[in-house]
């Protein structure tokens, strides 16, 4: 599993960030997350196929999330995309995406899918043979929806010394990897752990963007592989984070020790934060606080193995 | 007045190219044609500053022409924008940017004035003291509107030394620069053009995108300064180019050649054309037929007193 940001800027434009967009890579599946203007050509640059993405998640409908949807939608149509594209989104994604159908892609209008999502605590929204997509409420100037990926728990790896070594035939390897056990010829029961490894653990993902501070998330969150939490602004902005419904430095690094994730990522960041030097100082911040802070940044891939746990 | 490419390519993304949009500077004034997506961050690339803007000139409702006019027009509002803006356009610009203001800028609703144009052979559809817009059909796949800039032409320039010569008093120079002549104290009428010397010739600007080969426009275009006229194709495909309702560099340049225009800018290159020597290629196949051939290119500032008359 990989994450790829593709823009970690807010609302107002800059030359430094793109707006947000990330892109989730899961084996075979990519999954998009936020899509703001230009983020057809931020996939283009970092290579994220257009024919791999089924699945576009919308955090809300603030521009800087979701005005990339119609060139995105128009250009994949353009391109002669037949599969069906799914969007999910907080109330009045259905109408946004009914108006880019209506004047950009009519020919489209029965594959592209909008959900309209109004979480109640944390619901499953989507899942598939390899993972499970929930979506809970943020806290937000409009409605806003966090998202959280949690990779399906994997199988056992079959132990094939072991099997050898108890005599287990090759046709009962399928169930084996399924969890049951082998009753050897003399009745001796070997039990599936003798049998197989544990496979590692399953990854999870979740993307909090944008929101004020929220303790209710956590329950949420807990644990994580690996959090997305905007940090708009610098830990003495408070009041103007309050006043905005965005988060500070500190508040995300508080969010991630009280959840006890693996890692923080963080991004969503104020135009007036342009350097390097900039975005390394609100980092330090969050260290102050929460020891695995990641900066986003264009183009930056994580690999969930080289997370420490 | 300044032509400035802010995008070239054409509706397939790239990242050689922009999608459509230009910024033309006459003035004070900052006229935008056409806002594909993206189009806001070419403005803060090269410094056209989005309080300068005041009227948005858009040819149709294709994706690479105006799928930046949601993003521009909330970064505006955003940044606290409080003057008019117009947007002129074709049939359907007005649901368009009624969307646009019903999801993005509720709040500056009165303040973002959508105008639908059917031409009518070349209509004035704007004029302020420095300059006249008129909008024509083009021959495209959905409503297409081509827009002629011309220059209101300017006062005649006050001759000093003559006019100190004839004892011309100060108090009468505003009425000369207004064309009257001057009577003496003995009754010796001095007439205007002995006062004054001739202004350049007010500069023209067409802009034909996108567009069949159309002999139709040539009276609307007749003489302009400079011609932009869409070359999407290489001369070869012309079969390609009626299908598409586009032109090749060919028929751009015989267009360019049959209105007598000084100067032909060129555009919208197909996303085949990637390279530079791609463009250079298109550029020498109009020069077989026209001598005056600029090849469009993201940041390209033509000035119009560099042009040959």
């Amino acid at each position: 599993m990989y994450l790829q940001v593709l823009g970690c800027g807010s609302a107002k434009p800059t030359l430094t960030h793109h707006p947000s967009a990330q892109i989730l890579r899961l084996r075979e599946k990519l999954f998009l997350i936020d899509c703001g203007e230009g983020t057809q050509l931020q996939m283009l640059k970092y290579r994220a196929s257009f024919a791999h993405l089924h699945r576009i998640f919308i955090s809300h409908l603030h521009g800087d999330h979701c005005l990339g949807l119609p060139g995105l939608l128009n250009s994949m149509a353009l391109l002669g995309t037949t599969h069906p594209v799914h969007i999910y989104g907080p109330k009045g994604i259905k109408r946004y995406v009914d108006m880019i159908i209506d004047l950009f892609c009519r020919e489209d209008a029965e594959r592209i899918i909008a959900h309209e999502i109004i979480p109640d605590g944390c619901e499953e929204i989507y899942s598939d043979k390899s993972v499970s997509v929930s979506a809970f409420r943020l806290d937000h100037r409009v409605p806003t929806i966090g998202y959280l990926f949690r990779e399906t728990p994997l199988q056992r790896h079959l132990d094939r010394a072991s099997a050898d070594f108890y005599g287990v035939p090759m046709a009962y390897f399928g169930r084996i990897k399924q969890g049951e056990g082998f009753v050897q010829p003399d009745g001796t029961i070997i039990p599936n752990d003798r049998l197989t490894k544990a496979p590692r653990a399953s990854y999870s993902y979740a993307y909090c963007s944008d929101t004020a501070y929220r303790e209710e998330i956590i329950p949420h969150i807990e644990g994580v592989d690996l959090l997305y939490h905007e940090t708009t602004f610098e830990a003495s902005h408070t009041a103007r984070a309050e006043t905005t419904k965005h988060s500070t430095t500190h508040q995300a690094a508080q969010i991630a020790k009280l959840a006890g994730v693996g890692s923080l990522l963080i991004g969503h960041y104020s135009a007036r934060y342009g350097s390097r030097e900039d975005i390394e100082r609100l980092r330090q911040e969050c260290l102050s606080i929460f020891p695995q802070v990641i900066a986003g940044d264009e183009g930056l891939v994580i690999d969930f193995k080289s997370l420490s746990k």
